[in-house]
């Protein structure tokens, strides 16, 4: 099978990491845009499009298995013929919280929760049975990335509802590489420890100013293009992904 | 101030480690026996009082916030002027599956975050204060214990929400160390990686079958009573805990 | 400055990993083949001159820093005004042995520690002043890569001189990386968990047979290669690689 | 068979945490102090004898088996008929330095392979035997305990060789655990990380100068006591030990 019959499906795809991934893996594959509301995939869209590239909107909330369902019947028509070849999971984390443990509320521990565990459960289980499906026919392994964070491997002293959210997903992404490698998908994570340079954090200090001390979204996309073409007898797991500068 | 206005608040006290822990600490404090119901702790609870050791029941829902502010104005009464020397959370994760990923449902999954990473937030949130009372008058620092298991450090193949679930809450326990340690309390994880030698395990295979090969929760009490009574220049954070013959 | 005035140095270049690695590098540097001796290189050095690439072979003692230093003059005067983009250490550890550790010797240490962790010392100290040189200039950042094992993040029973000299081996990196990689220069660590599928793996059994069940030295090349062109603000440290099919 | 016939052996008993170590095992064994040269073990051995314990003095380079062997044999002329029931390796590692990388001498790498790994190796090669013979007869299951420090687990900047003898010391330790294990041996290893306050670290800063900012060697050897003890269905084989005030 040819491979202008998959696509790529991106969760979290507003002006940063997501953006520079579907550009990325638009060079390739038409992408499909995943984002609660049209204005938050609009722009990469149609820098997409002006990129030359397909890409095709879709709304839905990740978070919620029955809108996930929607999502694929949606891309199904959009898409007809076509098998996913990389589902990438970068969905921001809406449980970021810095606070004094005793300070944190339940809504604090929930939206980590509904943001890094359940939102990324409902995705893989959305998500999987495509990329099962894609295995017998795909050029590359079909692939499940999963956008991690320093709080995915640290519990730092004030971060405890995010890094339970962020340890948890990782724990499950894991479990997912172990079950489903052997059956042919590429089930991968990238730890990205440091400031990622995009609209949002330009403001914010890291590594004193100095030149290229936060992460280019560009390099991750690429890092993730270059997981998902990975050999299936030489799966990488788990990257970290730091700039040059980052103390560690 | 002398060590009897000090007393040990045990959660989950089935006929385990729960009631070893129980044993081991009355033999210093008062123990205080958390259960959802009276049938769960009347038995440890007697067998405290025929040890000569002092213990009250207490029925509470460590997942519910409400219910633990509840329990800890029963404990106000029973034993006042007392302040909480340690805290123990030996609750069984509830969201214990084994099972293909594509088959766990969204009930394993809350089971899993209800009963590892809620509960124990809930139970934090609960004890800490009244740990944080007692550094300056206990004898030994104040302590909270957290019992872990394999799955709070792996993230097998058919695990993933239980791991989930576990890795939460051991990211959550590690952010507490790194807070409140400097504030005095001692903050302690016990990874159990073996199978405990209790009444509810005792078909179960277990190295096959040698002797000592299944965890005596006598012995994961001791560890505990060990984690309590360090010096504060000299906090363990994490031990890990399994039988001789263990394969790891 | 441009690119043809770099090579890459690879020093292990049997015919395995490190003859797909100067396959890889040399369609974009001239590559340099270290070797103890040249019936070592000489059959890859005609692998990426047949190919159409610039390779040269030069017989050096990677633990013996003062014929590393003489290397360094013979490439000067082979490759005159060219600077070191990438240096690989690649080197077998001849201090691999399983055995019960009563039965090892002394001897079986000392190849462990040589070969793993002496060879790299000598080695990293001979090739980071070129790397650090080449900062300025260079297109991509100089890179200095070292492939691991299983045994460089487990100490396996019966594997403890061979897993001694692996870890050591991957502090030190770490160590490295900490150091130059706020310099410029990318140090990066690929841990081959898996049997590589190389001349002399071939009667081994890896995976029960199945298709792809070892590792693919292409595949592990073109790792090694995405880890050299990755941009400075997201150097990556440590990869893992291993068979869709490994039990890990 | 009864408690007195057996021994402790402490390798490393300068005025710091071997001193405790011999204190307390000499509450319940004669404990025999290895060292270079008597003056090293002298006062502590007039601590053990003033406390009413029972000590032995045994200059012996731990370094070298035949020393090693030597020792044993005054071992057991001095105490006829006992079995060794811990071995406590605590040298100080001679390796230690912090220097940039590219300013340390091969003298500066053996330093700490020979401190680390060998010397390690040489102890637990002359001692694991007669901690197997001990196996049948003793109440505590026979221990190796290892001090480790912080760079036991991380490679710091500056820190290559000092951290490469220190990991591939742990990696040994592991593997040792993983074997001897099975057999009834407990090896177990203590990260201390934190300063130990020691006559030698007096002027040292730690924690800012806060009380109990720098680890009390009773409560290390305290630690160590309780692994001694611990039953072999729950064998511990890390612990992490810092002060509460400890940032990590």
């Amino acid at each position: 099978m040819s491979s202008k019959s998959f696509y790529a499906l991106i969760a979290g795809v507003g002006p940063g990491t997501g953006r520079s991934v579907a550009l990325r893996f638009a060079q390739k594959y038409p992408v499909v845009l995943l984002a609660r509301r049209p204005e938050s995939y609009e722009s990469t869209l149609a820098d997409v499009q002006k990129a030359g590239g397909k890409a095709i909107g879709v709304s839905a909330d990740v978070g919620d298995a029955a809108s996930l369902k929607k999502a694929f019947e949606t891309i199904n028509k959009e898409l007809p013929n076509s098998q996913l070849a990389a589902a990438i999971y970068n969905v921001g984390s809406g449980g970021f919280a810095k606070k004094p443990f005793l300070e944190l509320t339940e809504n604090d521990l929930n939206a980590s929760i509904d943001g890094s565990i359940r939102a990324f459960f409902n995705f893989a289980q959305a998500t999987i049975p495509h990329l099962l499906e894609a295995v017998p026919n795909s050029h590359y392994p079909p692939t499940l990335i999963l956008t991690g964070a320093t709080a995915s491997i640290k519990g730092s002293a004030q971060f405890s509802t995010f890094a339970a959210g962020k340890w948890g997903q990782r724990a499950m992404h894991q479990s997912l590489a172990r079950e489903f490698g052997p059956k042919g998908v590429h089930i991968a994570h990238a730890v990205i420890d440091g400031i990622i340079d995009i609209p949002r954090t330009k403001q914010w200090a890291a590594n004193d100013g100095v030149e290229d001390g936060k992460i280019s979204p560009d390099a991750i996309a690429e890092a993730y293009w270059n997981l998902h073409t990975q050999h299936r007898s030489a799966f990488t797991q788990e990257i970290d992904i730091r700039p040059y500068v980052e103390k560690w």
